[in-house]
C-alpha cells in the first residue's frame, strides 16, 4: 500500500498536470478509501466557471458518486495545497475526518492564492463580519421544518 | 421590482417544496442580480447524494453558469436559512456580498440540522481542532505554485 506521503505526491503530481496540460489553477485532491483511490478533484473554477469547482470539492462529488452514497466516512483527503474553508467545511459536512496536505496557506498566499481572509471573515461572529448577513423576518420561515417533520415522521395510522 | 422580503418568501416557498414534492432537505437558495431572478438552488443531497449539494451552493453553480462567470460580484443571495459555513465561504468566494436569510442557526439546530459545530470547528485554530489537518512534508509541495508562474507570465521574449 501506498503510503500518506506517496498519495500526496500523487496530488500535488495533478496540481502540476492541471496547470500544465489543462490551465487549470495549481490545486488537485485525492479521496483514499482502504488504500484505494476513490477519486480524483483538480481546480475546475477557470474550465467551467463554476466558483464552487476547488479540486477537493471535485473529488468529494465524484467520491460521493462513486459510493453512491454522501457519507465518506473512513475516506482520506489528500490536497495538493491546504483546503480553503469552503473545502474544509464541504470535508466535516461529508464525514471525512483526515486530511494531510502539501503546500500552507502562506505559501499558497505568497502565490497569489490566499484565502485566510475568508477564514477570518467566516470565523468571525456575524455583527463583526465586514459583510454581515442579514435576518429578515418573514411568515413562514421556520415552515420548511415543520413540513419536514410532517413528511418525515411515521404516520400515526400506519399499521 | 419584488421586495428583499418576497424574494426570501420565494426561497423558502421553494424550501418547502423541496420537501413536499422532490422528498429533499428543507433548503432552497434564490440568486438575484438587477431584480431579476438568476437562478434557483434547493438541497439536493438526498437525491444525488452530492454531499455539497446545499442549495446556496447549486445557485452558486446555476448563476455562474448563467452568466458564464465565475464572478457573481453584484448578485444577491436569499437563502430559506442560515447558510453553512460551507456555503458562506462559497458566497465569499463567488464575490457576493449581501445575503439575507430566514431561520435562524438556532432555529435550524432545533429541528435537526445544526451546523454551529461546523462553524465553531472551521473557526479553530489548527491545533485546536478535533481533527487537526496535517501537513506532510514532501519535495514539490510549492512546485504547482511555481508551474502556474511560469506558465502564466508573459514571456520576455514576447513581441
Amino acid at each position: 500500500m501506498k503510503t500518506n506521503e506517496e498519495f500526496l505526491k500523487e496530488a500535488i503530481d495533478s496540481a502540476i498536470e492541471n496547470v500544465r496540460l489543462n490551465d487549470g489553477k495549481p490545486f488537485a485532491a485525492l479521496i483514499v478509501k482502504n488504500g484505494e483511490v476513490l477519486a480524483k478533484g483538480v481546480n475546475d473554477v477557470l474550465h467551467i466557471h463554476d466558483p464552487t469547482a476547488h479540486a477537493e470539492i471535485q473529488a468529494i462529488r465524484k467520491a460521493a458518486f462513486r459510493l453512491n452514497s454522501e457519507f465518506l466516512e473512513g475516506c482520506v483527503i489528500y490536497a495538493s495545497g491546504h483546503p480553503c474553508p469552503m473545502c474544509l467545511a464541504a470535508i466535516y459536512i461529508s464525514g471525512i475526518r483526515t486530511v494531510y496536505y502539501g503546500s500552507s496557506l502562506e505559501q499558497a498566499a505568497l502565490h497569489g492564492f490566499g484565502v485566510s481572509h475568508i477564514y477570518t471573515e467566516v470565523g468571525k461572529s456575524n455583527e463583526q463580519r465586514q459583510y454581515p448577513l442579514q435576518q429578515l423576518k418573514v411568515a413562514d420561515a421556520e415552515k420548511p421544518f415543520l413540513v419536514w417533520k410532517e413528511v418525515n415522521s411515521p404516520s400515526e395510522f400506519e399499521p
